[in-house]
């Protein structure tokens, strides 16, 4: 099968289709979603990986011992975990201390037109959802655990970043949260997407932070915006750091003392949760698609995801959309 | 009177004894505690002070409007607010924005024979607190604003720093909480003090962190002891940061995004709860004071009061005891 493999360096090359263990699925991979972290296995930041890189993706079922599956459309949670450990017992397979992740961490990810993934990480995905939304399950799954850790509901919020998890933080609190809510950033293009739904925006240069938000979601990924956040925040206010950051940000840290601010780092989130804001909301996540490829075209497709303005991309592996 | 003064270095001065507003009360110093704040102060650390040190104190009322108060022993919250800003209004003076505090910012301190305190900020002392566990008081109160923001009761607590902030904090916990709590710091002499009251203490280079507290309380000042707290705490744990830093910290805010860590910033709290902690548990804080000088000998306690080893060194402001 095709694969995009990462090993020092990005390759579009021929693989042996993996073989499934007896509580697996084999999918045949139908789209999959370049996002951020890609990027950053890519620059080395996420270190140590090698080998097919993804995991927003979804498919259809090839082959699993739950004949039941079979032909079903689906996506697959991507932290898998041991089931044993105090966190799986918590429900918090995300934290397994024992867990490989999908295209991230010791486990060859979607890129690839098949992808082994265990059967209790599958969601089947209803008739009624389309490919072009269930394919940000994943991502919208990360940016509403931000409410499954904070209380948002009345609050004055900040979003820090107009890239990919920003936008869709905001569009997602937007839907789901009485707040009131700003998003900031560089892009004016992208900030437009979401101040057309009539979310608050503006660019990062007009923006005076001043200790007024109750809570900052930082999503930049610029290390530089936990110094704007720390300024945006009120004291005993919140900040939500999404970012994960090449470089050490040069951090205050009695900034956070003294004000007495809570930083939460926060991850992925549960799959259910997005599914659940899926059929709630109806969202319409087309505005978010900068572009779809055809997988022969993945090398292409990754340089293109990386400019200015350019939202999510997506690779069709699907044959017939080639 | 005599006062120690910063203004670029510390010097013990005449200095004219303060008036007071209406809403004031003056107070003649009977005792004080050094605090690490003080030091910081005069490191530079804490940038822009000058005037008279000082914020842990206790005294006799001299002069107030409410003439009940004339001839009491009394203590003082130190942060003096606005009593009409959101914080105020939410009980939390302790974060107004217009606030001088004593000692601190903006407002002549305690080291110095009299002081002037708004008259609501005062405490009048039980006869049965000895002017010795008063003077704890205002350090006890900012140990227990821990218990005021995370939830301690079962949990495995590590602190990391056996200085005199550490050391307080171990002890509150040890009578309020019901947990599992490890102290570690690199003065064995230090440690002892709380080991003879049973609790678990570790020298620094025996400790080896394992990602296996549930609550990590950094309180040592040391930049590096952030990097341990992190290697220390749960996925989805609570790093309470105690310490304020000379340096920024080197730390890879990836761990905190990836593991859900929760860092919260803890100053000061309320003097309220240290006075019904100290009804409550009837504490022996005299194995932390390692000598009391007369006020006369100001510079010389400050210089003694930064040694190894040393914990509280008090000054004696009543000339009865100089």
């Amino acid at each position: 099968m095709k694969a995009l493999i990462f090993n020092k360096k990005l390759k579009f090359t021929d693989v042996v289709i993996p073989k499934k263990g007896k509580d697996d699925v084999l999918v045949r991979v139908t789209k999959a979603g370049i996002c951020k972290t890609d990027h950053e296995i890519v620059k080395g930041y996420v270190k140590g990986f090698r080998g097919i890189l993804g995991h927003e993706f979804i498919g259809i079922v090839e082959d699993s011992n739950d004949k039941s599956l079979i032909g079903k459309r689906v996506t697959s949670e991507i932290n898998f975990s041991c089931n044993r450990c105090e966190y799986c017992l918590k429900g918090l397979q995300r934290h397994c201390p024992n867990r490989t992740v999908l295209g991230i961490q010791n486990k060859d990810g979607a890129f690839a037109e098949y992808v082994i993934v265990p059967r209790e990480n599958i969601f089947i995905l209803a008739q009624n959802i389309s490919d072009n939304t269930a394919i940000f399950i994943e991502p919208l799954a990360a940016a509403l655990e931000i409410l499954d850790q904070v209380l948002l509901n009345g609050k004055n919020i900040l979003i820090i970043g107009d890239g990919k998890l920003g936008l869709l933080i905001a569009y997602a609190i937007n839907k789901a949260v009485k707040c009131n809510l700003l998003i900031i950033g560089k892009h004016i293009e992208k900030l437009n997407i979401v101040k057309k739904i009539g979310i608050k925006t503006s660019l990062l240069h007009n923006f005076k932070a001043a200790h007024q938000y109750d809570i900052v979601i930082e999503a930049s990924g610029n290390p530089d915006a936990l110094y704007l956040a720390l300024q945006s925040v009120k004291p005993r206010g919140t900040i939500v750091l999404k970012s994960t950051y090449a470089s050490i940000p040069k951090v205050n840290v009695s900034d956070i003392v003294v004000n007495e601010v809570c930083v939460v780092g926060s991850r992925c989130g549960r799959f259910s949760e997005a599914i659940k804001f899926i059929k709630k909301f109806k969202p319409d996540f087309s505005l978010f698609i900068s572009k779809e490829f055809p997988f022969e075209k993945a090398i292409e497709a990754f340089e293109y995801s990386k400019k200015h303005n350019v939202i999510k991309v997506l690779l069709k592996m699907d044959k017939n959309n080639w």
